[in-house]
């Protein structure tokens, strides 16, 4: 395998790390934090590394296959990562390199789940860093799913590719274009979120970090207590509303800006998921409204912004949900395994791939009622075909076989039951708070076995990667060829 | 729709019914025991309301349409289960009416949760009637997959589809000689595995009773400790064995039978069940062996005794898994959801649509690797169509979607999340025993509330007709035509 193109990309990922990590380097500089150092040491590095890497290797063959793209997925993210991780390991923190690295991986795919506490005194380097990180992940998904997923064809993600077919270089120059597009409603959204945090009260540290974190579906925050430690109620509105706008099909945006087509209402996708989450709102509400000493309003602005932070996989807190009940815990946690929209920031299994599955079920009765009858499935106004609907099914399986191995491993490292299924469903879903005492919404991933810490590093990767992109490097075909 | 057949057959289920009942008056009033009349009389009712449905509608149209069949699966099982609860119902044990009809429901479907305890005082008339129940719901269901689903083609049974197509006077023919047949094994099979249990130590009663549950793979049994009653490891290990037998597609005990083919190991189904089992004995045993204080033999026995009991979905136990820690409970609930073969007695979604699954996810590897290849799907040597793959995906989302609808209305009930889900898995699947305090394996489910009791009712029958037959009922177009 010529692998010329591959190490030229990753040569320009790991040099970008190394520029983004001059931005806190400023930052802990200005403050006059011993951080800075670590991050314009580390930044530096990153930037001669991946210099002498797209240098090395810039007369690459242009034309890329399938199984190139594989490995570059893969290798991207995981390299990202292990930059991004070690000034987080030679900061002041103290971390073990287990836990900086799972910080990174957590930061990158927009997880959200922590290893620190006492985030009031962490150096504001650090702070911007993990915000920058899901930034930058959330940005990367959106990218990797509508430029190269529909090319791998991996989980009927075919249905988001345009009409021609292959990687030419007119795809390649769209490619160019659609990533310029997107960088600018992604930056926009972004500091539309926020100035409105800032206006609402945040400060202005806060609402840069927020705004970041939000729209990414990313969920870090910069104090222990998550969203809960703002008070606003407004606050929060506002919240729920950007973590709702991370979680649609970003390409919807790019129509509105560039082609001045208001599409949202009229995608199947979003109909359902906003279907959804206001059925979910609705009992919930009701639900805790009659089962505690909440007013209607506050059960309501509990529930909307838990639910909206699960469902779009963000993962912000405002109250522990899993003291509400078994019905509550067991809501979320199917919520975490549901996700928000293929093409979005967050993760899950996509609503997209529900909404066909529900249909193929749906026509199964029909066809057991009129044996003879043939009955079409159809997406978003298209005629599906066989593959694509087996591609989706299949995906299906495939995600729940992962939540049962990784949770299987989870358990094997002495984790009980609750904690190791939600922290399997919230690491594969890369929504952040599961369940239980340890990895719930009121706890933290620091007391975890650093085995059960790797394993949840594979599985945030392996879920931001749509599972399929990384089992494919694993299988022996893959490397026989 | 003209249901004189449906009400014809529903004649007959119900006289059977009656003419059973009279084996517990029997036993009861040679025991001197009260409950002798509450079971003549039950009987009496059920053989003078079947003979006068029977001799009501016995000029009926013989040609059956699938909307039929349909209808008839269900209301079958249903008054099925009603009339075998109401001499629970009557008799000494006090129970109210959903206690009654859970335990006949219960019985009938061959899963195996209880609402009785003290065992020991309870009349052996009830005993016998509990393991009839079984008893002949484990042959009503082997009849009614092999005979019904694949002409229904619910979930890929049509895989099990004799060449001929559609419900002529031959098939008709068939299906009676295969149930002749069907019955002559299964009382073979029963008779062999009461006579072992006899003659290893188990008193005549118990011997009988405990065949006709195992062989079922239903899983009552005499004694309030189960099986661990019994602390012969020799009877142990029989019981292993013909709870594995009664979970292998019953056709190729036919063939062996009448045309003398072994075809057992040639079975793509059964050897994927027996390594899947092996696989988890292996691991389980020594991960028990590792951490606690039993010998390897003890670990062995005890696993290997309660894995076999709970992927057939017989549900006996020797000793409580749940406390051995996240691990094995994770384990044997992951086996509920698997259960058996398709085809036997035992419920779950069955190995054969695993394999179908895990070949559809493998091929997608495939064609990821080679977007222009064509790889076909084979199942037992034969080409499996996209359509018949797709209903078995299709059914393999609705067993999830329906899992995780139960687990949420017993939720609703006030249920802790690990009660909620397994109760819920263990019902759909027929085991039996689920974790937990309440439904775990040393636990009851007469401490339930009273909805969920009815819940798991319609959960149980719903899992026992692979959930299709039941909701294609309540589709509306169901009734439109």
């Amino acid at each position: 395998m010529k692998l010329q193109v591959v190490w030229y990309m990753l040569g320009i990922l790991i040099a970008i790390v190394g520029l983004a990590e001059m931005v806190p380097a400023i930052v802990d500089w200005r403050m006059g934090h011993e951080n800075a150092r670590d991050f314009f040491l580390n930044g530096i590095l990153c930037l001669f590394f991946g210099g002498s890497l797209v240098l090395s290797h810039r007369d690459g063959y242009p034309q890329i296959s399938a199984r190139q793209v594989f490995l570059m997925a893969l290798s991207g993210w995981a390299l990202v990562c292990i930059f991004s991780a070690m000034p987080l390991y030679m900061s002041d923190l103290g971390l073990s390199y287990v836990d900086a690295l799972f910080e990174a991986v957590s930061g990158v795919t927009t997880t959200g789940a922590t290893v620190l506490s006492d985030l009031e005194n962490v150096s504001h380097g650090v702070l911007l860093w993990r915000s920058m990180m899901q930034w930058a992940g959330g940005l990367g998904i959106v990218a990797f799913a509508v430029i190269m997923l529909p090319y791998l064809k991996v989980g009927g993600m075919q249905l988001f590719r345009s009409e021609s077919s292959g990687y030419s270089d007119k795809v390649m120059a769209r490619s160019a274009e659609f990533m310029d597009g997107l960088l600018k409603v992604y930056i926009a959204l972004t500091l539309l979120c926020a100035s409105a945090y800032y206006f609402l009260g945040m400060s202005g540290f806060d609402a840069f970090n927020h705004a970041m974190t939000t729209v990414s579906t990313g969920g870090f925050s910069t104090h222990d207590a998550s969203f809960g430690f703002f008070e606003s109620h407004a606050l929060q509105y506002v919240a729920v509303i950007f973590m709702i706008l991370g979680a649609l099909p970003f390409v919807l945006y790019l129509r509105l800006a560039y082609q001045g087509r208001f599409l949202f209402f009229r995608d199947e996708q979003i109909r359902a998921f906003v279907l959804a989450l206001c059925a979910v709102v609705f009992i919930l509400t009701l639900w805790l409204w009659a089962q505690t000493s909440y007013t209607l309003e506050e059960s309501f602005r509990m529930i909307v912004f838990s639910a909206s932070s699960i469902m779009s996989t963000t993962g912000y807190t405002v109250s522990d949900y899993t003291v509400w009940g078994g019905f509550t815990t067991l809501a979320f946690l199917l919520m975490m395994y549901v996700g928000g929209c293929a093409g979005s920031t967050s993760g899950g299994m996509k609503v997209m791939r529900m909404v066909i599955s529900g249909k193929v079920v749906a026509r199964q009765f029909k066809t057991l009622l009129y044996p003879n009858g043939v009955f079409v499935l159809n997406y978003q106004g298209r005629r599906l075909d066989q593959y694509t609907v087996l591609t989706v099914m299949g995906f299906l399986s495939l995600y729940v076989g992962a939540n049962v191995f990784v949770t299987v491993l989870l358990a094997l490292t002495g984790l009980d039951f609750d904690t190791a299924v939600s922290a399997a469903a919230a690491a594969l879903a890369n929504v952040g708070p599961g369940i239980g005492k340890m990895v719930g919404p009121a706890g933290n991933y620091d007391g975890l076995p650093d085995l059960a810490k790797w394993i949840l590093c594979f599985a945030m990767l392996a879920g931001r990667l749509e599972i399929l992109t990384i089992m494919v490097l694993l299988s022996p075909s893959y490397w026989r060829a």
